[in-house]
């Protein structure tokens, strides 16, 4: 299944902030086929560094979808009985408009002129785009990480509009530790002259920063177990006479190549937008109890955390699951178990998958009897 | 207390790797009295960013030692019976010989011709001064963390040289996860274009690699709890408008507060090479089984760990004790209850004193006796 992105724009875009951004695109990939009543709609959020290609082969880089394992034919977001949307998140850097892009006011890249953005923004900005394409409800939103975090801000600021959520792996609101890890990144980002207050466009990027915060990114990304497992001690090589600092261990230079792979993949400048919009997430809104958000809310719920993930632990999807039922909300939730830690939900989806595909059934058999 | 240090001159000391350093530095301080038998001395070990000053009030800088909630009159390394030493280590930046000291043969800093050192280095290094003071046998050497490891080390490398062990908050080999933590930050540290291959001395250090290390550093040093404990997501300034990059939260702050003030006393190429010789630290050399190191050791070990350490989690230490007992030696073990992750060691000492109180004060009636 080969797929093309589309995208659409918008002529104009109100922040939370109030600013206001001026021709927006939105990059998406759709798979499957809408119906008729436009009742199998179901969003996919995509994690901090993903982008619309979800699924499928992209006719571009000739690569499968980040999620190309949960969503096509007879799989979890099965595309014979649902049609799935994918977009690109406001502030990234695949097609969607973020600091990267051109500003029309003054034909020059945004850099860091472009607003602070929120994790509500890129969920109210979806559902634009998702109106654009005649769907008023969703069947469900679903992602892991940030991507669950618009799960959950989806059910939230569009009680009507969508029928069931899907947050996993993911927190109602960033907590120190999490903030802490973005802001290391940040600071490697900002350390790099190469940065340059944000203008490198055109230029040199900060590569050496963004590298050393994608290498951050990369271990809280695993567990400890999956990283013994993977890596233990291995040398890379046995050849070597004694010790340097070009990389002795496997699991330093895995580090390295991860690092300076994502350089050519992403902008910098979107990489402190959209950690910040993550560390600016609190579905609670800075309210002591979370179960006063939901009262509005009228979707299922499925929670998913797995027990390896200590980027984003189970404790934090119980306090979600807690805080649904206090209102009386519909949810199920699992923690599944996995040595992958907060990766998880990309690669140990056997058990995922069987959730998620009943789950959409009995979403969609309610919505539509 | 007011408590000055001296240093100690070694005319060569040679390395595991074979290379020679001479003229070689150590820094020490003191505390208490050495008996008459010359049994009562205790060496502690310092961990990654400590020095010498482990207590009593600098006569440099004013400031308390780094473990002086352990070490007095009373306390739980007691000074009035006890004699009790502590040593920069070798390749420190705090009077022990290390790549910011001048080499003798070119009568400029070694920088990056500093060797690659290890934890056995630092500690065959920490006997030779030992036995220059005429002493032959430890009544015990105790650290945390990178002092764990060399409290380790002692018993292994000299097992008629110390009367007991007490590793704390560590393991006998680092794993992958701990060397992805200071791969990150030596990363930042190389960087850094002021890091200029090592060369920096008289010039600009490398102060926002170095920076950026640190933070990282921190976080695997509190535990999420006591981070969510001590920050939450307080805003740094609630007067403040809107949101921005240079330090919304106040965990952000505190970071950037910790990783400046640390360039100011830490030279970067030491966090290499000490970061490099905790990486290359396996007590069992490669061999998959601990127990075998462990043949000929006589000293008794207390081993303590704690509930919320996860850069040094408990079960490594429980490794160390499994092996130990599949070796019948003497070993008792606590893990004790703290919300403080890797830090409990430096500052949730209560049931800590109870514990080393109790085993040296049996250890030195075993000893002398």
């Amino acid at each position: 299944m080969v797929i093309h992105s589309s995208s659409v724009r918008l002529d104009s875009f109100t922040l939370e902030s109030g600013a206001t951004l001026t021709a927006v695109d939105v990059a998406y990939q759709t798979y499957g086929v809408l119906n008729g009543a436009r009742s199998n709609a179901i969003l996919i959020l995509h994690a901090f560094s993903g982008d619309a290609h979800a699924a499928g082969i992209s006719e571009e880089t000739g690569k499968p979808g980040w999620w190309d394992n949960m969503i096509g034919p007879g799989k979890a977001f099965n595309t014979d009985l649902y049609y799935v949307i994918c977009t690109n998140v406001l502030g990234g850097c695949r097609g969607t408009t973020g600091p990267s892009s051109l500003d029309p006011a003054t034909g020059k890249p945004y850099a860091m002129s472009f607003p602070v953005i929120t994790i509500r923004d890129m969920v109210r900005l979806q559902k634009r785009v998702t109106d654009s394409f005649g769907i008023e409800r969703l069947l469900a939103a679903a992602g892991g990480s940030m991507g669950g975090m618009q799960a959950l801000e989806w059910a939230v600021s569009f009680p009507q509009g969508v029928a069931a959520a899907i947050p996993i792996a993911t927190t109602a609101r960033h907590t120190a530790q999490q903030i802490a890890f973005n802001e290391v990144g940040r600071q490697a980002v900002l350390a790099d002259p190469d940065w340059n207050n944000g203008d490198y466009y055109g230029g040199t990027p900060p590569a050496r920063g963004l590298a050393v915060a994608r290498m951050v990114g990369h271990i809280t990304y695993m567990s400890d177990e999956s990283m013994r497992e993977k890596f233990g001690r291995k040398l890379r090589s046995r050849e070597k006479k004694g010790y340097d600092f070009s990389g002795d261990f496997e699991v330093e230079n895995y580090l390295r190549y991860r690092g300076s792979e994502f350089v050519n993949r992403f902008d910098a400048n979107s990489y402190l937008y959209i950690t910040k919009a993550m560390d600016l997430f609190d579905l609670s809104n800075g309210s002591l109890t979370l179960a006063s958000v939901f009262e509005k809310v009228t979707a299922r719920f499925l929670v998913i955390s797995f027990t390896s993930d200590w980027l984003y632990p189970s404790y934090q999807s119980q306090e979600i699951v807690r805080a649904l039922r206090g209102r009386n909300c519909d949810v199920a939730y699992c923690e599944l178990p996995s040595n992958h830690g907060h990766d998880a939900f990309l690669v140990d989806v056997a058990e995922q998958s069987d959730l998620v595909r009943g789950f959409l059934a009995s979403t969609f058999s309610r919505e539509t009897r």
